[in-house]
């Protein structure tokens, strides 16, 4: 079989000079709006950078996969649907609060979004997603083998770039980080389809799925750039708090966000048997809401007539809101946490990129 | 949830006590019969390191992850399967063949069987395969996605392992072979149900899916051992050889071995659209042979008239003898590299190692 001309391979969405992730756009638009030119600038430049790395890892990930595209296509297509670069960005300005050396930023932040990059491929296959960012998922293209084989490839390129930077312990942190965040998928998997409301296992799904790589990222970050036990502490409590606010406010966006705008169906979660966060309040507040969420369950996703009584469910007991503060809290927290760092500019940009966070559902 | 009591998982199986794995049961046979009884003894010693050692990983595994049993019970699930337990082998009697620190000897050991059952679980997947050693897959009692965490699990488990043996560039080494062994699926997925016989793709898949591993274990415990790098090259070389023959013999079960030993049932290969060794040769002799191969593949196995069919058409064309006298000739040469080495036990051994490959079809 003639091998796939390289053209097929879709790289361009990494390509520094096209418009960048969503919340650097954002974060730059809230800086200028406030007047902080010099983070506004400070962020455009972190964006080429993360951008840059990105391209280059598509690159290198060419080089070493010419002939045997499947699986290199299906790594590309995950890459190329872009997101928003969240974790490489909180690397690099964990690094940024102190003076890390150029290289072992960009080793780490492409190693972090490699590792997310990777939960995604195995993610896909494991929940059978046909849609990623408001595009077909790899599996659904290239099929679940290739997604399996993809995440796997990906996850020994992020290794290899921890390794590249020769930090004594970012290895074995990374490697119990996932860990972590394969346990968290394990006890995920066993809730899956219990309507209960648990939201002791809700916070520690989230905390491992989802925060435990946003924590690893910051004290890295900040190990890279020398930073004293204390603060290295402190960014790291950052990534946790803003890992759990982050996913509370992704299973907002899944009961009341813009479908266009998330580019996934609504209820996608439950849909999977996932109760979200504000699943778990509502259910808590009226139990009798199991029996139309079992029915979404069921049928794989809400009807007009489902999703209207569990809008209405929603609004009347609170949930919406209570989950609005909740992660509204948690990033607040994670901004107190940053008190301990002299002021600077990268200090400044994440506290911006908590606040963006919760502006997410605005 | 409760969670399953902690009996309901089967440990048995690894436990020192119990008969050991078909490989080193039958290498002693082997060793008694010529009179080598010191030979004997020390592959006796081995076979209790070797399942100590993982009775051991198997003990970590609970500890790690106690309540989420779902990855923990599919992961437990393959390694109590068995196996003949190669891999380790291999690698604790290169390290023999020098003077290794057990605990390193160990530790490489279980890495490298380790990651072979690592893509054991994620191959089930891709395969959906539904007996492995005779027993149902991890996937089919667990589901795919605790067979893919599981996977993960372990190749995260086995890394940490190389990471604490400390030893230069062996962490590194295995990341490429895991990239390696990932790109010669790739392949092999691309090729799958496209019945040409094609040689040099056939050892490509079969270097990088099977015997990359083989190479790193043997160079590995090597160095482990402080032998020099003519010692380690051989060693390595060795590695390769094996490896290449025991994918040639186990292409060869596939079509003619006996079910109830190899615990899967014939031709299952074929079935998932794979050109075995014998396969391909027969093909090449006989191109309209394609007609009886395309039939089992579109029905997913062979009826007994198809069976019939190929196994005739195998004799016919020589295929058969054909990959016995291949894989002899890959035994030799591997045998052929140990000539470096000082005469020692574990040299005996590893001789007796790759004999005993190509004796699984006697």
């Amino acid at each position: 079989m003639p091998a796939a001309p390289v053209s097929a391979v879709p790289t361009v969405a990494l390509h520094p000079t096209l418009p960048g992730p969503g919340v650097l756009v954002s974060l730059e638009a809230t800086a200028a709006r406030r007047g902080l030119d010099v983070l506004a600038l400070e962020l455009a430049k972190l964006r080429e950078l993360v951008l840059a790395d990105l391209a280059e890892v598509a690159l290198v990930l060419d080089e070493r996969e010419p002939p045997e595209r499947q699986v290199a296509r299906a790594a590309h297509h995950l890459l190329d649907l872009g997101g928003k670069r969240l974790r490489p960005t909180c690397v690099a300005l964990a690094a940024r609060c102190g003076d890390a050396p150029d290289l072992v930023v960009r080793d780490l932040a492409v190693a972090v979004e490699l590792v997310h990059s990777a939960t995604l491929l195995h993610d896909d296959v494991v929940d059978l997603g046909d849609t990623r960012r408001g595009a077909a998922t790899p599996r659904a293209v290239y099929g679940n083998a290739a997604s399996i084989f993809a995440g796997d490839w990906l996850l020994v390129e992020a290794l290899r770039r921890v390794r590249a930077t020769r930090m004594p312990d970012a290895l074995d942190g990374l490697l119990d980080t996932i860990e972590e965040m394969i346990f968290a998928e394990s006890l995920q998997l066993e809730r899956r389809g219990k309507l209960v409301p648990d939201l002791d296992t809700w916070l520690k799904v989230a905390r491992g799925k989802t925060a435990s790589l946003f924590r690893w990222g910051m004290g890295a970050g900040a190990r890279a750039g020398g930073l004293d036990d204390g603060a290295c502490a402190a960014l790291e409590a950052y990534g946790e708090e803003l890992g759990v606010a982050f996913q509370a406010v992704d299973d907002l966006l899944d009961v009341a966000g813009d479908e266009r705008a998330t580019g996934k169906a609504l209820f996608a979660d439950l849909a999977e048997g996932k109760v979200t966060y504000p699943l778990c309040i509502a259910l808590a507040r009226e139990p009798q809401l199991v029996g139309p969420l079992a029915g979404a369950v069921e049928s794989g996703g809400a009807d007009a007539a489902l999703l209207a009584e569990l809008r209405a469910g929603l609004v009347r007991t609170g949930a919406l809101d209570e989950t609005r503060t909740f992660a509204r809290a948690r990033v607040e927290a994670g901004k107190a946490r940053l008190a301990v760092l002299p002021p600077s500019r990268a200090r400044a940009a994440l506290a911006a990129v908590a606040d963006s966070t919760v502006k997410r559902w605005s």
